[in-house]
């Protein structure tokens, strides 16, 4: 009987001297808005287990494609308690002569470990200066945020790496489908990259861009 | 003497509840270390008024050149007293036919001005959709963070804008710069980007780039 | 045929690897909540170019009013892309004899460049130090955050400056405004300002203030 | 008559040149939904000085509990218009031999000033190196964020202090709580913090865990 | 013996996953630069206990003079460990009819507790609405960053407070120190402030400000 | 010749239009001192394209120890160019049976993946609710910065993850290294852990404390 009681105080004890978890973790509502700082949160009692793990990396993702490759990443909503946390996760596949061709993430440095082959990956700064390095399985490289990189299979076999990111949401943006691949008008893009009408207009045609 | 008694309390106590002030701002001292947040500051005893004044905006940039523009920048270490203040401001001069290229701020969003003259801007999206204005005297344009953007004298005569960075150091990366005017190996830039090896090594000799 | 089927698979590599667009923007919807970070995001698929745009700053403010001058802020929502990008612009007209009273943001540093005339500008730091500038065209001065500060035309015609701030939201306290445009109690105005309260039953009589 | 004409030209000037004043503030509205950065904001008309105030931190916590002490948080949404200010208060209470026991703040650092009694406090770094003081009336304190800290009443009578902390939401672990009074199954705690089997089981029983 | 051999294999092991744990704080070093993060940072191993305490508090500061109040700060680097850890504290004492006058906090929000007496405070927000509370003691009140705000002692004893700030170093502005302790020009505080001439000179004869 | 000219004046202009680039990155100095926001910055003349690798991930940490686990940290100094980036890797090895043990990282949120094994990995929520999972090849769980978590080896043979912190220095508190490897004194474990005397000293006898 004291037993009891005295569990009933600590249990008091611990509700009260808690405070609201709510904060500790803001994970992703996708019905809910949006704001500059992510997606609302879901309401802490119907969060499980499930919603801070993620299953999807494990597969190697469709690399029959025009690159020979593929990005998963692992970001809200699909994985909805990686919300707001700061951190996200992506995995490159990269057949033989596969390359993740160059791009940026706008909101995020980003930090690669090799699992399997050898890639070929570089950045350019702001002072259009090259960093190249040939990395194989157990290497990393970082790429500070916002700058042009890539990632390119080196190797004979098929290549894995996981990439991290230091935002929940860092975007990517594909060079070359950021060109070609939508509706700006071919002589701007010549305009504004110096590119020939012939070189542009037969990108446009490989990659579904019209105008 | 009553007064100046006064006068001289009067100074011990606003000496007293005075906040040591030097963090109201941290003027760029461009011998000193930099660290992740920017140049360390100068001793506030010796900041003065011309530390938070800048006067190179004043003059157009020389646009004899094959963009027809240039961008003048307001940034520390010139602009002292700008360092670590999360904004910053750039001046646009865009004579006729010319194009500031495609190009990413890895570190800040951009708002520009259009003060003389008629300028076609436009970002592309993560998504790889275009958004694009054609911006009269006084129309204003966001560009989001990281994203590709370009600004075009769309109009007649010169155009002269002001443009503004939610940071102190917001970068500048330069598309066909970033790929043809380094040393960037002629088959990774064709790799990573689609174009072709002829395409790539005439903008190579264009714009300075080996390899 | 072949043609149609591979731009098939393009757009589906595309999407594929694209990761979420909408965090690389969060257009502010009006009607939605409201969060510390910001306005609700507006859904991105009704997201146009217009939202990133601003016409607003074309005209000059009407300066026909106590202080000769007009601010014209480019703020969300009215400037709705800008929400949440860290950064935003306003317009400053200053009739002859104008002045930008004494003011303050609470949340940004402000930079000014000079488009037209002759501006005196000034701000005080925490240690009452005051940093004090002729400024002219093309010339620029910065505000570091919080601090008091002011513009005043000391030319003879007209002036126009453009500010940014490295927030979206900078907020702006003028401070005879905050003084005596309320009802804020004379007694309470006077014994934490100083201020005798013949003055300040005075200048709330003249600004609309009461108590 | 002129004045009244007056009056109202300066309210108009006044509405004019103020910028929307939302996002001075962003009180707690518990019904709109959360993100990453606090609550949602209440509609800033039905704001009253009441959201800015608390009044929970006048009376001692009840410390008639197993830990002798009582932790009152003066938080959001309780202190509506702390929410996402950056900064939060909590008032602890320590009977005779009492202890908050172990414990982090996961999103703040926290600084605490003894108001009675004698506190002995202490923190552990990542280095497994101990700071730990004797703290009188008027002394204080400073425990960096994250790192496992406590504070026991080493005096005679007892102990009041308030703590502070850098963030809205702070967070709250207490480590005997987090270990034994939940359904971690004990096997795991074992294997995680080298305790034995016997003491996890009569730790569980005391503090009401399971498993 | 076996003993002795495990100890050194676990010291070991300690001292191999333990990373490296100068970020857990950054002491300040007075003597090194300063960056706009805040001070350099001690090295590690010279910081002891004593840098993470300060006895500062425990003393009424003195209220002879012209405020009949007195605010003492516990910042860096008088307190060293505080330094870059987001937070920061100050003593409040408000003699009889003390006062301590409009100020503003250019980097941070504060939040205040009455620990003795009673007092009136508000602040004035950017919409001009102003928020007034009578606090007795155990009354909390929150001040919105970069806001004006007071305090002043309306009970009959002294009135002691203790307010935290969520920043190392919030910076202090003090209005009528700001306006009338310093060399501003007489003719510039008229024409920014609305304030008369008269008034003007005769507050900067009772501040000490020349001009 | 004219050629010559051409990129004479290219380069001219690539140097006028390029910001200083410094700011895309901090690269460690590791000699400089370091502030709150990370090491001081190598001069960008001596940066090369090995300060943005790591080769110290690819080998298995050694796993004869009493954890049978090892961390592998990839972070600055000795991985100079991820300072001030915002993101940083981990490898972690565990054998058969092998356990990372109840730990925090103050300064950031962790994401891990599976490459090799089984893991059971958890972590304790503030309100003290247990988020556990069984992770398998390609598995991912993400835990909440702060928070008390932990990996063990749940599966036959050797497992291997990656994890990833959203800072460049994410701390790392061991629980029961914390409590029992250093000089605390037993009597403050006891009462701020509720953990007996004996158990107390067997533990800091097993893991080398003192006192």
């Amino acid at each position: 009987m004291k037993m009891i009681i005295q569990i009933f105080f600590i249990i008091s004890l611990i509700s009260t001297i808690s405070f609201a978890s709510v904060q500790d973790f803001c994970v992703a509502d996708p019905k809910g808005p949006q704001s500059p700082s992510g997606y609302s949160c879901k309401n802490p009692d119907q969060v499980t287990e499930n919603d801070f793990a993620f299953t999807g990396l494990g597969t190697a993702g469709n690399t029959s494609n025009i690159i020979k490759a593929a990005v998963t990443p692992a970001f809200a909503p699909a994985y909805a308690g990686i919300n707001g946390l700061g951190v996200s996760l992506a995995r490159l596949d990269l057949a033989g002569g596969g390359v993740i061709p160059l791009h940026t993430h706008p909101g995020a440095s980003e930090v690669l470990v090799v699992i399997q082959g050898t890639i070929c990956a570089g950045f350019i700064s702001s002072a259009n200066k090259v960093y190249l390095k040939t990395l194989n399985r157990g290497d990393s490289m970082v790429f500070p945020q916002g700058l042009l990189h890539f990632q390119l299979n080196s190797g004979k076999g098929p290549a894995l790496a996981f990439v991290a990111f230091g935002s929940s949401s860092p975007g990517l943006q594909i060079l070359p489908f950021a060109l070609f691949a939508n509706d700006l008008p071919s002589e701007l893009v010549e305009a504004t990259t110096f590119l020939s009408d012939a070189e542009v207009k037969k990108l446009k045609g490989v990659l579904g861009g019209t105008n």
